[in-house]
């Protein structure tokens, strides 16, 4: 895309009530725009990022067995009843509206109800077992305080998967599958290193339930990291019992503060119990089935993104979720070659399939690079006079800050 | 995939509060679920078909230079107070709700307001226009009747696009590269020979809007169609002045009735005047933005499509927007050979990136037959232990209803 044609453009300063170090780098670089505390918008550069990280929840998801729905975010209020979590008093983070006639609906903070209601009219009988529908769709949670950007929103993005089974085995076994695409998701986006599986408190239906926590100074959370064994224990369950539990030693671990990238929850039979979804099991019994929920937020998970990869000069993506690949920054000083070769050199990576964000515009060099470190795409690469002279062209590393001169056809092996 | 892992199956009858035939026909053929009138969720098989509908619109969006955005379901109502459309007075389709706070808050039912306010952050110099953001985005209405299925919704996907442009001529000029996309989007979806370009009522920049009416009994707008001409007039424009007008002839048209599956506005500077979105313009002085929006729903789309295309048997989905090409019925009656024969075929085919729905299910020939014409897909390809005696497979246009003897070979083709 040639960067004179995106509407967007970067910014010299965040919106003063704008705290968090996220959304501050991303509104400033054109990605998002902020409705209101936890409401932003997301602009064509950070559609893009969005997507990508969608892609990768997707296939992962699809890997594992996952069938993709769409639920709505009106909510009827007669299901929840049925769970006992439609009062105010229960969940504090409800929006709610009504009908023109008055009836009171609920805007979605999560589908348990939803999914489970669904499932009363397919699940009968054992054969109908397991299955794990999943979403991408926008949640509403009413946050009192909302001011760590993206990472905690009003309204945002989340992946949530149920599980449905016939029995705590099998849900067992499948709860560790999703464990694991939880963590090539996690390692796909870039934040596999920084990201630990953490005990955390539990309920009714198991002792521990399972976090993903990245470690970061923006995050809400406190753990404590066992970094050989790549686990942590939440602050929340810390105890001399739990670390015997769980054979770790008290030394060994390190406390810092983290950011809740996904959880997974045994639901055990809360729901399905609660809205009367019931099979006919093999030896003929009526049970209630077994369920889990699996969530990661990928708007939570862009802004973690940046939080722990970016630097002094801005944002710095992986390549498997930036915008773009490539950008691509001709310093022409009005020298009508050195834009001819660069226009070349956009078409024929173009045409190769190749992500190109291609900064063709009027404005002086250190504009440019500036503006390149700031939107922070993993390669630089840039043409000038010199570099064509040169019989190639600079490539600048965004993450390392490394720069090599290599040949023009390199690039497109990059 | 296979059916039998399908979580979703069919039922004899939808919910006795449904009254629109696409909803019914989806809701049987487990496409989608009803919460409430007019609020509808995705299953897996629905999710496909929608997934269908967006990429071409995104397609064509992206052909007449669309920059895809996400905008927030969130309404602020500032901005809305600024151009007037605020109070449940003026607009009537509005749901509310509030913050933790007490503020009040908006559902977005359509988003000028919230992409002028953005816009206003990079509009500075005529340099700065055209431009065209769009998203694929769910809307909230607060409709009073809902009783067309997915075709009016309290809760859908629209696809809004937004033009901003420096003068009326290329604000005229994007209009009809848009107009032109959304018949290329009508054609690819199979619903183009029943899709007429419709004069409607304009508004204060211009005397007439754009519509796109698809003929169907289902339709809640009455037009009046020149087919050789391939045009229409929304009844409620339709006057002598009008056909005069536009130099129709009373005599050669045809009354009837007809789904808007699509609009376009010229907005003029209604809400770049309202909200301060203004330019310098080439010479100078400063202006406010000409603008224009332009509307599909997909959801809406998708029970059009199944309103004009089914027949007495079920859905009859175009191969574009089909959840799969084809569907792999194996009646084998127990035999292992045919059922391993269709195992082979399912693979084979799914390597090559065939999408296939493969009914393996453990079900009477008469129920997959009569499950294959509710669910619509294109082709229906049958192995049996006769078709294998004869050295082929059999091949049914669930459109058309023939069916033609091939052999293994042609089914790769279709």
């Amino acid at each position: 895309m040639r960067q004179s044609q995106l509407f967007t453009k970067t910014r010299r300063e965040a919106p003063k009530d704008e705290v968090a170090k996220n959304a501050q780098l991303l509104i400033r670089a054109g990605y998002i725009h902020k409705e209101m505390a936890g409401v932003y918008s997301y602009l064509p550069l950070g559609m893009r990022v969005l997507r990508k990280i969608e892609t990768i929840i997707r296939e992962e998801m699809n890997s594992i067995g996952g069938q993709e729905v769409l639920l709505t975010a009106l909510q009827n209020p007669d299901i929840w009843e049925e769970s006992g979590r439609w009062s105010d008093k229960e969940v504090d983070v409800w929006f709610k509206t009504a009908l023109a006639n008055g009836s009171p609906l609920g805007l979605g903070w999560t589908h348990e109800e939803e999914l489970t209601a669904i499932a009363r009219e397919y699940v009968f009988s054992y054969r109908d077992l397991p299955f794990y529908p999943y979403q991408i769709q926008t949640k509403f949670r009413n946050e009192v305080r909302a001011k760590s950007g993206i990472m905690r929103g009003r309204e945002f993005l989340m992946k949530d998967l149920y599980s449905f089974s016939a029995d705590t085995e099998s849900h067992a076994a499948f709860y560790e599958q999703c464990a694991e695409a939880y963590l090539r998701v996690f390692n796909r986006v870039g934040i596999g290193a920084q990201t630990y599986r953490t005990f955390a408190s539990g309920g009714a239906f198991s002792k521990y339930s399972d976090e993903f926590q990245t470690v970061s100074e923006a995050g809400e959370d406190v753990i404590y990291i066992n970094r050989d064994r790549g686990v942590a224990i939440n602050e929340e369950v810390y105890s001399q019992e739990v670390l015997a539990d769980l054979g770790l030693v008290e030394g060994e671990l390190e406390k810092t503060k983290s950011i809740e990238v996904g959880n997974i929850f045994n639901l055990g039979t809360r729901f399905s119990e609660a809205l009367g979804l019931r099979f006919r099991g093999e030896d003929g019994t009526e049970q209630p089935v077994v369920m889990g929920s699996y969530g990661i937020g990928p708007t939570r998970l862009m802004g973690t993104i940046v939080e722990v990869l970016a630097d002094e000069r801005g944002i710095v993506w992986p390549e498997a979720v930036a915008p773009f690949k490539i950008h691509l920054v001709e310093i022409s000083g009005g020298d009508e070659s050195v834009k001819q070769y660069a226009n070349t050199l956009y078409t024929d990576l173009t045409k190769q399939g190749v992500e190109v964000l291609y900064d063709d515009r009027e404005v002086r060099a250190g504009e440019k690079f500036a503006d390149s470190d700031l939107l922070g795409l993993p390669y630089r690469v840039l043409i000038s006079k010199k570099t064509i002279e040169e019989g190639g062209v600079e490539v600048t590393y965004r993450q390392k800050g490394e720069t090599v001169f290599v040949s023009r056809d390199q690039i497109f092996s990059l």
